[in-house]
């Protein structure tokens, strides 16, 4: 089973995860590759409409809740512990060329970590550091040994992410 | 493969299928099974909320959004064309006991159409019909010839979905 390669988007708490993200999907995608992405959440999260009849479904006690269409499929479902990256990977993405997480900064996936001056005074990521970051992209010069990219430059953290992942070597 | 046994809810529009749904989950959870649930959508459906971070996903061009946490996991996701319902049950419901649809007339599973006298004049199954469906569930005398369920008897009616379905025979 081919698994596709996986990129973790990690930061602190509000430092702009989602904003990097939703501007790589379209890059990724104009690129020509099928994108999934993957959020992580500890919480807790309510993701249909009240009054719905998947909704209600749930709300009765499915286990697993399906809403099928010709352009679109959800499921909603429950699990008794949480599922691993692979495992999410296995049942969910192998149809996609590149899976972006939002978060699981313990997963061991290769990482870029978001950094933004105005939300916090120093990155996760410290010099020496033994980890899976691979960069970071940041809106201000940092003293790391891991490339630093500019937070708003997407498209060389798309080529960043193609090198690394995407491309097979010549 | 071993897929789960499926049982088609179908009707006339607002007869009551989603009404009759959430009844039989509970009494079907009650006696041991996992069940799981399956709407047919043929307008398109909208199931997140705006402005969440997966909805951002979405709406960037993510091809498949999958949200994991420790007690519930939730994807959406494109698909080209519609998923037929044995696609569905071996993507999704290897892990359930029964399998119950809302809608999915046309799927040629085991039917119970639900039939009430203030929502249509006829139920769509005639005497004489070659059809799988199995029973009506009706909140009125009818002229046919396969059983009719008082739609208010859940306990009935569950008991002609595991005898149909679930039990092994002696």
């Amino acid at each position: 089973m081919h698994l596709p390669p996986i990129i973790s988007i990690v930061s602190k708490k509000r430092a702009g995860k989602t904003t990097l993200i939703v501007k790589l999907i379209p890059e990724l995608k104009n690129r020509g590759y099928r994108v999934g992405t993957l959020k992580h959440d500890t919480h807790g999260f309510d993701i249909d409409h009240e009054g719905k009849d998947t909704y209600k479904h749930k709300e009765a006690g499915s286990d697993t809740v399906v809403i099928s269409s010709p352009w679109k499929i959800s499921i909603i479902k429950d699990v008794s512990q949480e599922m691993s990256v692979d495992e999410v990977l296995k049942s969910y993405f192998l149809d996609v060329d590149i899976v972006i997480t939002e978060g699981y900064k313990k997963a061991n996936k290769l990482q870029i970590e978001v950094f933004r001056k105005g939300a916090h005074e120093y990155p996760m990521y410290k010099k020496g550091d033994k980890s899976t970051t691979i960069a970071i992209a940041s809106d201000t010069p940092l003293d790391v040994d891991i490339p630093i990219y500019n937070i708003n430059d997407i498209k060389a953290i798309a080529d960043l992410i193609e090198s690394k992942l995407l491309l097979k070597p010549l």
